[in-house]
This record gives structure tokens, C-alpha cells and sequence, in this order.
């Protein structure tokens, strides 16, 4: 029976766990629903006897190898605190990690989102195989990790990766990191339904209008189903989407020049609407990117639907890269078991 | 006697070689001029003679550790040639490496200039101990190079660090990569230039214009001058070269949060005039920057002046600093022979 670690993904509606062998293999998994917005020291309760019931299941079969935990929000790796998080109220300037290594009696990995999404896109999902990557998670907002060596590289203090509040309109949009002009105001799924809202303020878009009058959840996902139906308006808004996360991609690959970015997050399956204008941004402004592209790039999104693998033909040609991301919500989950066994 | 390597500095203008010890001490350095405009075959004959003279004159007293050599343009480490150089007209597309290490009969590296600069000033000079961190040339372009656990990190390809064509202004000036409203296009000793110039033709700048009239080298430097005796078009110039490098930096904080940026190159001298605003655009665009902010940045760059060591600061209190160069244009030089040594 095989060594395992236990992953714990902390969502803003979800709360899942699971013990993962060594050779990535799922074992189990628990998932809790957010139903009667459970507290802070209720989800940490929830999450503690999880992990021990997991853990004290899978022992007499293989070692344990520890916990790692993904949370969203920038998390300070000295302290194991959260510096900031939209999605968890409350658990700002709260000592998360001290307290959960203190009930479990053990060390724990606490880690941001975005970075075990990452990991565990390149241990087991888009990357596998590639050392040296990178995923922009584009869901609500835009969020990031970058794995060098096959490992997370957290910066200083583990904020690196935020890729979401780099500038790429100067006098843009007010965000609510405190600057303007953030990449995720113009490629995350709020972006969407804002740039849909101003579309239909102006009045230029009446089939928008309809749509939001007869749909109260107005999502980007919808948005998304008129693009593909060959709606015009919608179809200008993905558009749009693409060219602004190819300015910010087009930088990030001048800076980095990584062998792969994947692109994860709810509206990263967007890909259809939004692909062909990223790719031409980022040709346009990254020198570097015009240098390494792909004969086909836009084909790099589908290639494990054809089997292929994506890296290999990369290692060959020593190309970037820019793909789906494949393991979905799972990624985390993943990501922070593996996070486990690399610390321990 | 001390091993030692030699280090090449392939400049615009001079071709300085020297040995140094591995202890980081100059043993001997060679500087030729390009009066008459010598070849590229002339170049490389000159600088394979000086290596083989200063190799030949230290080896009975130490092991020659080997020789690298810092060229501007980007160099693909894979076949050793440089992919783009402004400043070399000739060299693209020439197997340079290949025949460096013919005529020399050894292997050497090759690097861009300025990813040698920063494991220069990494090595010996504002960044020493320090080892993540990344150094923004601002000469006439704007040049980088990240140093990741005491070594330069290439990416795939020995593209990485090219901060100068990160996207600061998405609908900016035309830059001669290609793209629009590239970071050197605000933040370079040619940005300077040009917004002068555009001063001056808007009828704005009387001082500016008496100046430019009465000298023929209408330079930065020139520029500088007036700002620091109170000019206040030059000074607004500053400002905004000010502004535009926060933008830049504030991106690549929030997502490689290193310990250290190191401002070098001929522009980055006057500090004064533009670090003021560079830290307001950076508090006010970077999350990673406001919460890791020493107490006085400003302070920072003076602090070689003072004896202090930046990087002890730095250590104890997790900040992000961002401070001047300190070995000018010996930085490429010594990370030349660094490089040489690490790879060796």
C-alpha cells in the first residue's frame, strides 16, 4: 500500500479533502458545502477531524507524509497568515497555519490557491513532465503560481505569482488592491459581466440587454453561450478578453520565458472565444514569444484531447507553450498533497 | 596564488576583459576602444588574443576557471548565437560561441549583458548575499537579468529578464521590438530624449529648448542637469520616467517577489530625480510592494554611502528593496567571470 499525503482544498463554497499516494492517485476524498455559512473555527474544525480521519485510515496501509493546505489569499509564509483574502472573512491577520499544526499536532503546508493549483497542474495535469511553468487561474478574479524546478516558487514571502494585479492599462480601471488598470479588470469572469453591463448601458447591445433582463445570474458563463451562438456583442467581449490577457501573458513571458503557461479557472474553457485574439497579442508584444511560438499554437489547447503530449513536442522544439489547464477544481487538491510530500 | 576565471564585457563601445580572482578580485583588466570601427571578426580576434594572454599570464599562479562573456542582445543559450542585437549589427544569426570556442579551444559561456550585470552586482556589489534577486538596466533601452539562488536564471532559452518590453502602456509608443508602449519606451535614456523633445515642439519648455539649441549632445544626462538646478520641465520629465519605471517594477514585484531590484545602467544614477514618484507608483500598484515596503525606500539607495549593508536590513525585516547598483559598468564584467566560475 502506497506512501500518501493529504490535500486540502479551502474554496469560497467548498471545503474538500483527500488523501493522495505518492504516485498521485486519488485514495479519497471528502467535500463539505459551505451550507449555513459555517465559521471560521467551525471550517477549521471541519478541516482538522477531516484530516485526521484520513489520515489515521490510510496509516497502517502507508506512511503519511503530511498535510498541505490551499487557501485563497496571499498567505505569509513566515508567519502562516493571510495578508488578504476577499473570499474569507475573518481569517485576515488570524494565525491559520499555527493553529491548525496545533490541533493536528503536526506541520502543516499552507499555501495559496493559485500556487498548488499550479503544482498540481505540473505534477499531474497540462505540465506534467515540464519543470519550469507557470498557471493563471482566470475565475472571479485572476489568480497565479509559478513551479520552477518543480517546485512552487513562493518569492520572499510567498506572494510571488499575483499575477492578476500586474498594470496593463495604466489609467484603467480602479481595482480593489488599491491600483487601476489590473489585468484581472479586463480578463477575469467579473471583467465579463462588467464589460457586458457597459456594452448594454451603452445601448449598442440589445441582445446583451435581453439576456440580462430575462437571466438574473447574468454570468460570464452565459455570456460565454451567446459568444458561441455567434452573438456579436458577446463575441467582441471575449475578443477583448483575449487581447487583454495576451498583454499580460506577452509580459510574463518577456520576464519569465517559461516553457508553459496554462491557463485554468472557470473561464479558461473559454478558450474558442478567447484564443485566437490572445495569441495575436502576444505575438505582437513579446519578442520572446514570437521567437518560441508554435506552428500552431491555438492546436496546443486541444492536444491532449488528441492524445499527444503536449511537452514532449515542446522539449523538442523548445517552444512556449500556452495551454488548458486539465485537472480542473482538482488541481488544488493535488497541488497541496504534493506540496506535502515536497516539504516533508 | 588564487584560481581565477576571465570575464569579457562585449560593450556598444569598449571591449574590456579581465581575470579575476575567485574570491572577486580584479587581476588584470584589458579595455580596447572601437576606433576604426573594427569588424565583427576583428572584435572577436581581440578578444580571443586578451583572453589567451591573460589565461596564459595567471595559470601558473591558479586554475583557470574559464571564460565568460557578456554580450548585449539576446543570446539562445541553446545554439550559443545572438537572436536579436541592436548594437551589433553583423552578429545575428553568427555562430558566435561556437567560434569563440574554436579559436580558443575551450568551452565558454555566453550571456546577455545584462543578465551578467546582475550576477555582478549579485555577486559583489548592492545585492551581495542576496540571493534572489533581479537588476533593471536603464541605459538608452532598458535591459534585466534575474539571479534566482545565486544564478542567473535563463529560462528556457536565455530570453528571461527582458523587463524593457513588458507592456506599461497598452495603446504607447511604437517600440522597435515590435510592440507599443514597451517600458523602455518611458523609463530609457532615449524615453528622456524623446519626451524633451516632444516638450520642446509643444512650445511648452522654453528651458528645455534654449538648452537643446545650445548643445549639439541633447542627452539625459544634459536633461538631469537642468532637473537637478530646479528646471521644473526637466524635472517633470524625471517624474514621469519616474512613474513609468513604478509601473514596471510594481508588476514584476507582485509576481517575483524577490528581495531585491537593483537599478543600474547610465540613467539609473539619477535617482533623485525619479526614485520619489518610482516608490509612489510602486506603493500605490503593488499589493506585494505595500505590504513588504521597508520604512524609508528612499533610504535605500544611499545606503552604501552610509557603510550600512542594504541586505542585512533586509534580511531581518522580509523587505522588498529597491536600491542603485553599486559596481557601474564593472558589474557585467565581474558577472562574466562569475558566470564562468558557476559553470565551470
Amino acid at each position: 500500500m502506497p506512501d500518501f499525503s493529504i490535500g486540502v482544498d479551502l474554496g469560497g463554497t467548498n471545503l474538500r479533502i483527500a488523501a493522495v499516494s505518492g504516485e498521485g492517485e486519488l485514495l479519497e476524498k471528502l467535500t463539505f458545502g459551505s451550507q449555513g455559512a459555517p465559521s471560521r473555527d467551525q471550517v477549521i474544525d471541519q478541516m482538522c477531524e477531516a484530516i485526521q480521519l484520513l489520515s489515521g485510515k490510510y496509516k497502517p496501509a502507508g506512511k503519511f507524509l503530511g498535510a498541505g493546505i490551499g487557501i485563497p489569499g496571499i498567505v505569509d509564509l513566515q508567519t502562516g497568515m493571510l495578508r488578504k483574502s476577499a473570499n474569507l472573512p475573518g481569517w485576515e491577520e488570524y494565525p491559520v497555519r499555527a493553529e491548525i499544526e496545533r490541533r493536528l499536532g503536526a506541520r502543516v503546508v499552507l499555501e495559496n490557491d493559485a500556487n498548488v493549483a499550479a503544482l498540481g497542474e505540473q505534477w499531474l495535469g497540462a505540465a506534467r513532465g515540464i519543470e519550469n511553468m507557470a498557471v493563471v487561474t482566470l475565475g472571479t478574479g485572476i489568480g497565479g503560481g509559478i513551479v520552477l524546478g518543480g517546485k512552487i516558487w513562493h518569492g520572499m514571502n510567498g506572494m510571488a505569482g499575483e499575477f492578476g494585479h500586474v498594470t496593463i492599462e495604466r489609467d484603467g480601471h480602479p481595482c480593489g488592491c488599491g491600483s487601476r488598470g489590473c489585468a484581472e479588470q479586463y480578463a477575469s469572469a467579473s471583467a465579463i459581466v462588467r464589460m457586458a453591463r457597459e456594452a448594454i448601458a451603452s445601448g449598442d447591445a440589445p441582445s446583451l440587454a435581453k439576456a440580462a433582463s430575462s437571466d438574473a445570474a447574468f454570468s460570464a458563463e452565459l455570456i460565454y453561450k451567446l459568444a458561441i451562438q455567434g452573438d456579436e456583442h458577446a463575441r467582441r467581449i471575449f475578443c477583448s478578453f483575449g487581447r487583454a490577457l495576451g498583454v499580460l501573458l506577452a509580459g510574463m513571458v518577456n520576464v519569465l520565458n517559461l516553457e508553459m503557461f496554462v491557463l485554468g479557472g472557470g473561464v479558461s474553457t473559454a478558450w474558442d472565444a478567447y484564443a485566437p485574439d490572445m495569441f495575436e497579442e502576444l505575438r505582437e508584444r513579446s519578442l520572446v514569444y514570437a521567437a518560441t511560438a508554435p506552428p500552431d499554437p491555438l492546436r496546443n489547447g486541444a492536444l491532449e484531447k488528441k492524445g499527444a503530449s503536449p511537452h514532449t513536442a515542446n522539449r523538442r522544439e523548445r517552444t512556449t507553450t500556452i495551454t488548458r489547464a486539465l485537472l480542473g477544481s482538482d488541481a488544488g487538491l493535488y497541488g497541496a498533497a504534493r506540496g506535502a510530500m515536497l516539504a516533508g
